[in-house]
């Protein structure tokens, strides 16, 4: 998923050193992360050891903290995600533009976080936030998750050779993307 | 993300052919995806043209469509997406065993997906769940998050040289993995 992205390189935009360290690590806005000794520490434990893939990323899904609607999907490097737990406030790393992003920077869409989780194997963020305007996807609908597929029953019950249409599930833009963003280009990528 | 594995792989691991088709393509379970053509279209439009990875694979997300829980993220190639579709209930690629996994196959918790939805970009996958027993984590909870990490002014309160210990939300584990994986590998990679 892309959302909304920064209209302006972020300076601070260089990967924590390093992805998955060996010893105890600081972040350059001071979080400190714990190298990955054992599965019981990993997955029993009490120390916060995010595991970073090849690109230095870690997946992050992001939900409202009030209706549980999913609104995005993303990714964070160690310094947005240091960032992140400093400040309260969503960062991610933008893959299309390869810098780091504070999330509501040129929307306004600021996402405050009520609840960051950690999965078993610490391989992926849970955000729970609050989003000021109630906006998430720069289409300009509250979430990225505007459109269902019929599945099952109802798959069988209107596919036609195999194809279905989507389904709307919302159908209200909350803000027109070309007063926002302008002419900046598009982040989907076919 | 990893939550239950299959304990054999299963015969039908081979990627759905096209990654990205040029032109609609049939999945070997009868569902068809449309070709990527236009920002328009997969925004805005009504084709399921969904975009796979280098890999082939697409992230999922997965939430508890009672209580709006993050169960797990994971990853479906284009079969299991169509298996998904056809059959209503949730199958997965498992990148670290390489196979399609029909998720509760082994652990008899299947999740019967209520609703599938899909992103601006049609690079990600909502699944709306019902659990069958309610667990979803090869840990043994119901969530794979079952760990939070402390945020802004709690992060600050807390740290001590930059670091925090986790804090759990959910201390009560609804199976014992040995009785239901025996010793099966751990799929937790450090």
């Amino acid at each position: 998923m892309i959302a909304i992205l920064p209209s302006a390189a972020d300076p601070c935009n260089l990967p924590f050193p390093l992805k998955n360290p060996k010893e105890p690590a600081m972040s350059d806005s001071g979080v400190k992360f714990q190298p990955r000794e054992s599965i019981e520490q990993v997955e029993e434990g009490s120390d916060l050891a995010p595991k970073f893939d090849d690109r230095g990323l870690i997946t992050v899904v992001t939900t409202d903290a009030r209706s549980g609607e999913l609104l995005m999907q993303g990714y964070m490097n160690a310094e947005a995600l240091a960032r992140t737990i400093r400040t309260g406030e969503a960062h991610y790393f933008s893959r299309s533009r390869q810098v780091l992003w504070h999330k509501g920077a040129t929307s306004g869409f600021v996402q405050r976080v009520r609840e960051l989780l950690v999965d078993d194997d610490q391989d992926c963020i849970w955000l729970r936030v609050d989003v000021e305007g109630g906006a998430s996807c720069h289409v300009g609908y509250r979430s990225c998750f505007y459109r269902r597929v019929p599945t099952g029953r109802e798959f069988g019950a209107t596919e036609v050779d195999g194809r279905v249409d989507l389904v709307w599930t919302d159908t209200e833009k909350v803000f027109d993307p070309e007063d926002v963003y302008g002419d900046a280009p598009n982040p989907t990528i076919l």
